[in-house]
């Protein structure tokens, strides 16, 4: 039987997930697009992602592919085929087919992530799954000449957290930047890929250097530092989405 | 024992609301602001609202006041000291004093709504509860043209939901504008006041008349029609937020 590997970009409102990754007795976004994969093609079909978010952790441009051995649906189809299956917070938003062995993640040359920062002392309801609401004034300035020290390459230690798997700690940040956008102040990293917590790691530890008033280089002898405990407090995962995945030539979201 | 007359600007997701006002065995708004009033009080605190959202329709900008004998509290503080015994979904944007006969809702001169439309194939899951997708192209220009016929008074029988109960169906339209704003397309209305899902009513009408290509003579013989079979579907609450109150020479939100 013939098969082809199929890309989906998903959407998911990780609010009610326990992350990406499959775990028994968990809600976790594998684990029904898998099952909505499966109920679509009458077996189990299983899917690799191109970024394992955790518990929390939102993404409007997470990739993925899956073998498929449906003939009768032309490869941008498979966007409505499968949202038809998959609950309402994890939405297809374009589908395609790829080359036999590509692997959406294996493949992927970089991840995007933002942050959402809402400065205010009190925060719209609308909001507040989707964004960590600061009870003070952001210097945007400041906050951006802190993150412009992480561009390059450089050894993570003191960005990942307890447990990170990872053997070499060492990452290529393509782009570390904050502005504001509306009510927003967004931070923006993009990096070849990301150890455990990393994103978060570095907002909660710009987010105390802002507070402090502290120059680039306290940041840099932080992260020169290599010890988990220089960092900041991890900043929530309510605030953190996975946005963007480059490919070489192409990126998803198109 | 004296008592100051408090007013306070709310924001909610009426998403998990039976609407504003408060029923038995229901989650309303109401109820839980009325429940937080009376934990805050130690006794029983009724409030009034400028408008009484239905079931699953949101507010930026609901206005509401309340007798309060806390003499402790400074005006503008009963924001913070409310929120910490609101639940999330509903919070208190501002507060300050108004005089002793002050009504929110007597007292208001309009109110101002805004319907949110997501002309997509595909939605983000963020946005699922806080818009109307509408899987086709808009023609922000021609329901703009259609919207204007609103503008003035009119009876608005045609616009009044079933059971409905005021006597007079004429209200008076301050605004009605349809544009587009990011990936949105928004229609706003201000009126004096609304009949029941007056603006729900129109909103599914505008839709299906500028689906048909229709003119806004069309619209304007199913204004003057006065018969509730003539207007179009009425669209869904979550797209719906009741975004500002105003009154002699001020509005809430500021």
């Amino acid at each position: 039987m013939s098969s082809r590997n199929i890309r989906l970009t998903l959407a998911y409102d990780g609010t009610d997930f326990s992350g990406w990754q499959i775990q028994k007795n968990q809600r976790t976004v594998q684990g029904e697009v898998q099952r909505a994969l499966s109920r679509m093609h009458g077996h189990t079909v299983k899917c690799t992602a191109a970024g394992r978010t955790d518990a929390g952790v939102h993404a409007t441009g997470q990739v993925v592919n899956f073998p498929s051995d449906i003939e009768s649906i032309a490869p941008e189809r498979f966007r409505d085929a499968v949202n038809s299956h998959l609950p309402h917070d994890i939405r297809a938003m374009e589908s395609g087919v790829e080359a036999e062995g590509f692997s959406a993640r294996k493949a992927a040359r970089w991840r995007l992530y933002r942050y959402y920062l809402l400065p205010a002392a009190v925060g719209y309801p609308h909001l507040r799954r989707y964004c960590y609401r600061i009870r003070r004034r952001l210097d945007v300035a400041r906050l951006d000449r802190l993150a412009q020290v992480l561009i390059g390459e450089h050894d993570f230690t003191t960005f990942a957290a307890a447990g990170d798997a990872n053997t070499s700690k060492k990452r290529r940040i393509m782009s570390s930047v904050c502005y504001a956008r509306g009510e927003f102040v967004v931070y923006q990293i993009a990096a070849d890929s990301f150890l455990w917590k990393m994103v978060r790691s570095i907002v909660g530890t710009l987010l105390e250097l802002e507070e402090q008033g502290s120059s680039p280089e306290a940041l840099s002898s932080i992260l020169n530092g290599r010890d988990r405990s220089l960092a900041g407090q991890t900043a929530p995962a309510r605030g953190l989405f996975l946005e963007k995945v480059g490919y070489d030539g192409k990126e998803y979201p198109l």
